[in-house]
């Protein structure tokens, strides 16, 4: 793999793409790049060319000379690809929108990546992700997989367990986004703080100490998560304003103490899930969800892309809530390709970094980015106050994930069942059946339930 | 403890007690009997002395010269006792009832084992089974604690891990209810079954298999538990009516078989939350939870009971709901005293049994009973479809004995915010906060934080 | 499976097979046997000839009409079979005086069951369980196997991990023998007694309690473990004094003390190594190996066995060393066939009864044998004392069983380095190289490395 | 602990101080130095005097104001001090004479580390380091203690267990050659190579992986460890020919390609005993085991160290056995201090990095040094070739402690009877008496056994 580089990026016209190019063109003196392959499929493919032109002029700027190809012949792509990163979404837009309503039009919280709204997606995006495994055995063998697609935790433990691909990464800015808010209440650069960090996708916590030993956590918890507003302020404070994907209410104070580590935003979800879900039934009633002012930005953003003068990332793509991740995905190809031993929040194989985990499952973890991918720093146990529902999260993913591969929809409603964001009972089985019919196009696993439903 | 045994049966003015008496007298063969200590507090006097007569008089109807005593001096009570039974009740039905209600009027299930109003039992009941544990360690430390009050999973726990007390064991009836429905279904005597049991306390599964060694799990499913109504008309099929202690709804038919194991009755407030909520709310409309009907069953059980010519224990405790309770307990009592290796499901310390939780934690499992106490069966390892709700279950069953042995508010908000029962969120603070006010006169160790909440 | 039972016992013409079938004629009236077909290979015929006519001598003298067949044809035996036995001999005793004088010739201890020669009786037997076991799944797949079959542990490992079979059940009657012992040494029935088994086949240890509820593991130590002399006595006061399979030397009390549970006898070889080398030492000297002698005594057996006059099983077997064994087998097959969930010490699979062991290998433990196989009893987690030995034996065993499969030379050294009654070096691999060589008509799974060995 | 640090040396009067000296100059502009204390006893003034000065020389060469304390007084050392390193031997290089005599005149392995004369080592230290943690805890309780007084495993998790001082960290310089054979034997820089190491002190195994992220575990096996002379050529290419401590004897090659991991020099001991001892033997024979030749050794060395011109650490102690030692303590004293993120191996608490053993064991494992101590690699499962060893000699060590702390002779001879090296029977128990007599006056702990065992 060295020299010519060739990356492969599936959902190439995302609109995050812009970010991806900035963060190879900043990596150029480590990451000899030859060719890089946006691909996406037919409905995308304006979006496609828009944005891949966009980072054609990026690239010529830079006065480099990466090849630049857009395609929707993914097979093509994939040939002798030494990095192949997904960003893609089964159903673009249109369909979160409908993950984030239907929910909400029946009282409960939608949550694109771990409550309902997150489990449609995983079961519209595993499939996909498992042929693209599928392809990659055949056409790539030796390439890694950088997977930003999410649920993203789901996305690459499936890999892992049913694709058999043991090389791949799963990425999410929000550990990003803590470390930045904790150096920022501590007043401290980053780089001179030592994060731990355990859990899953959209679902972990974190400890921190400084450069003299201390343990830092209780000072940023009561900086931050205990304090009322403290954390709006925080993220605010973030150079990105976009980073408030989710609604920025305060935790419980008393309840964070008690934990004694760091939750991350999402954990807003579980910890306050009812003022969460009143604040979302208020958007909702404006048709103001999350995936609507996304879709919204976007369509903003794909304008400005549009400018033939325009040749760097413009400045608004940072409202559109992903910040740093695409960033966070140079970062770990470079630190793949270059074995830089970077420390890295990622979504990897558990092989005991969480005692109170199977060693088989995928958790984010704080990890070594190595030349083979990435080693986990051992976080050890959890106290009960978060261990039961981390075991909880991990065992709705793994049912989740199962249900999405097999079709089943038992398991389906089981993992509904068991997902804290959602009220069990008729009221579960009612979401998941609409669900299911609103996305049927993008479930062929779930064809004949589907009917079935649709005939009722 | 050969010959004369004496039992203390701590909350003896409890309405169960001539069933607890009745069991005794059915196995007078069993069990030589000396004296039985009935004891209770000054406001149980009344009752104490009803029951306590009626029991004397079906002592001497069975021609039995057992002594017994009516005391309210606990301490005096259990020297050298061989058995300590507690069914008491903390603050009585008043109680419960506020356990049950105050939820309700935030829309939230009060359920009063293992939701917020369990939790609250917990935090009123734990000082004093640790206060009662001291004066066994004193008085009787031979004495076996045979606990039946609830939350009995709880209790359990916490005189083991906080009270360094082996000598214990917890009882419930839902297991025994459970055999009765599953052999009931198959047609078959319960003797001609072998059943397995794990989980914790109203938190458990079992499977079940025939003499011919077939696995009877998934025919019991779909009879009762999978089929509309079945559980309901199952449980009606009970000779004791009162088993319906908790609404009768039916589970939802995928997500049952998906398990592939037998809930228990108190599953369908973790499994069918929304539906349960919906029906204990038309209760509570109606000033008819749960707490309000026993109420008005226990006094009109104590009318019976003031009869001098009954002297035997009347058919209309049965729908009080503890059926089959204090039976349990009796044979529990007659299977440690004569080694009787019995098969019976109580709560005690894992000890490798369920491999998905620690082996010091206590959990409700098939045991044989011995002279030197409950050995459990091996579970094995739970599916995910079950393990991560489990396991959650149990870590909110710790922190909140945690919360009620410390006075810990933080940690009892943490409990709350764990437990699936009730929405995270101010929400869970509020009825947190309602409870601990209501409860304020039983629940010492929490004196400060309910002054801070009343001085508000 | 009800009524005209037919039983195989692979090996039938063993001269154990009186004991098998006194076995059986005892427990007629649970066990409505059709027919018993006993197996053997063409080099066993003539004492199948012997054993089996006295076989049907025993029958008929008991006044049964079940129906004897003596067969080479092993498929034909199994077909429509309900249990299989198996008591076969790869390569008869003359293999096992070769298990047991080559290592011996080196100066270490041979040790038919878990030793260098019980591994390799693992190499000869494994393939050939296995073949069966395929056999089994075409001609009788509801048949239980019940192994008998030495190193009976890792067979029945084998079965399951590497046959795919569950209803395979091992036995012995080692933990027979520490019943009788402690038993005897406490003065008491072993019916008044409750005992845990946990550990492998010979390797394991137990605990015991009287019917008041007292452990008396401690008092079984001083009085027969831990006192010099005090187990030969003991032993040579069980009815059979054939139980002396092994040199009959004390155990240093202080580490039995130390471990605060019962050995076995076999864990002499581990515990007292040296001295036992010595004595195993003079035996080889003499030729007085215990196969040669058994070999002896096998012989006398066959000449008694001959006498048409015989219609019982001669006191004689007795010596013989199995003693209980094949009662054990009978008692095992009554369980399963009437769910008479018996108390029994089995091999089966882990499934959490050892914390310390992973849930799918194989344990030796006690079990209640219901008509789905063995359920084992919690024993929970071992002392670092005990622990790390056996989850070195058990590894040991793992290797062993996976060099037999795959006939893994590499395999075969590392078992043969990881056994702690094998110095490990250069010694282990001449012991491991000549032994293969000796074997080699029965090791066609290492054909390849033997005659690469033989080439030197 | 800004400026000015305070490192005490307990123990420095060792030979192995000008190494310590020499390291800290290296790392002058990382550590600023105020004052090096080095400590002995009244047995070790001459040497602490002559190695002191040498020290004091060493300094002033390198034009460096640190003052060097040379004192009797170890109370008066700790206060306030930084950091403690300890490099004691009690009894002195006679007492592991006697350690690797005492057993090899009975043929049997001494070994100082994890052999019989290791755990008699670690008999001696354990209370010894013990007092001086309680020093700490009263005169210097933020300071860190860097351990490289052997057995350096079992020492460090007597601090943690039985000392309750978690600020501890074991060394050892077996990795560090480890990495130098590895870097050695693929011609590349140890820059450039991945390493996870997991195990326990001298009984670790390690995996390696190139800058391409390919593993060349098993390539530095087969050029390395499984070719007969292959680790003999590779010691004797490190710079330093002193590393020999342990004879050069080849592993079998089967063996070690079937772990599939590298093994460290010292397991030669377990995985070819036989060998070893026969090498051990004749050096017993000639008067030259490794503890005599190390006594000879150092005399040389202090009378080079009496040279008032000599103000660098001279070559020759390279050959004393313990290079890279007190370079390693150097360097962990410099990653503390600086919050360096070093990977080194270290022996630490597991806290979930090896899923084999309890979280709470002291395990040596791949760690990253930061400001609050190691923090522990993931090394997840071991496979069986080496679990079930690695469980065993962690148990072995956890009994030695054990039997250090409490004097307790049953668990001694416990200890004596898991450890592989040391044969089990009379054997050990005649070993472990005649140590205990030899070493008497430095086992007070044993005082009341030994006395009895005089008297016999």
């Amino acid at each position: 793999m060295r020299g010519n580089i060739k990356i492969v990026t599936i959902g190439g016209g995302s609109s995050y793409t812009p970010e991806l190019i900035e963060g190879f063109i900043k990596r150029k003196d480590q990451l000899p790049i030859g060719e890089i392959w946006l691909v996406d499929i037919e409905e995308g493919k304006e979006k496609l060319e828009i944005v891949g032109n966009l980072a054609k002029r990026m690239i010529k700027a830079a006065g480099l000379d990466w090849k630049v190809h857009l395609t929707l012949d993914r097979r093509a792509a994939l040939v002798d690809a030494d990095f192949v990163s997904t960003q893609f979404r089964v159903g673009l837009l249109d369909a979160r929108i409908k993950d984030e309503r239907i929910p909400l039009s029946h009282g409960v919280i939608g949550q694109e990546t771990n409550g309902a709204g997150g489990m449609l997606k995983a079961f519209r995006t595993i499939p996909v992700i498992l042929d693209i495994v599928e392809d990659m055995k055949e056409l790539c063998p030796q390439a890694w997989l950088v997977n930003f697609t999410n649920p993203s935790g789901m996305v690459t433990e499936a890999v892992i367990r049913y694709g058999k691909w043991d090389k791949v990464v799963g990425l999410c800015n929000v550990p990003i986004m803590c470390r930045k808010i904790a150096a920022g209440s501590l007043g401290t650069e980053e780089e001179d703080l030592f994060f731990r960090f355990g859990g899953l996708n959209h679902f972990h916590w974190h400890r921190v100490w400084n450069k003299d030993g201390e343990e830092k956590t209780a000072e940023v918890i009561e900086k931050v998560y205990a304090t009322e507003g403290g954390l709006k302020k925080a993220m605010q404070g973030l150079k990105s304003s976009g980073v408030q994907n989710i609604p920025n209410i305060s935790f419980l104070a008393g309840q964070i103490r008690n934990l004694g580590i760091i939750p991350c935003m999402y954990h807003r979800y579980y910890y306050i899930t009812d003022d969460m879900l009143k604040e979302e039934l208020e958007s909702y009633a404006k048709g103001e969800t999350r995936a609507e002012l996304v879709k919204q930005t976007e369509a903003e953003l794909f304008e400005l892309y549009k400018d033939p003068e325009l040749k760097v990332k413009p400045t608004q793509l940072e409202k559109r809530g992903g910040a740093f991740y695409s960033d966070a995905a140079c970062e770990l190809i470079a630190s793949i390709y270059n074995d830089k031993k970077t420390h890295m929040v990622v979504s990897t194989r558990n092989n005991g970094a969480i005692s109170d985990l199977p060693n088989d499952v995928v958790v984010e973890v704080s990890s070594i980015i190595t030349a083979h991918g990435p080693v986990p720093i051992s976080w050890g146990s959890f106290d009960p106050s978060s261990r039961g529902l981390l075991q909880l999260m991990k065992d709705m993913e793994l049912t989740t994930i199962k249900a999405a591969v097999d079709g089943d929809y038992d398991a389906a409603l089981q993992a509904f069942t068991l997902n804290p964001l959602v009220p069990s009972g008729k009221i579960a089985q009612t979401i998941l059946d609409e669900l299911l019919v609103a996305h049927k196009k993008h479930l062929p696993q779930f064809k004949n339930k589907i009917e079935a439903l649709e005939a009722k």
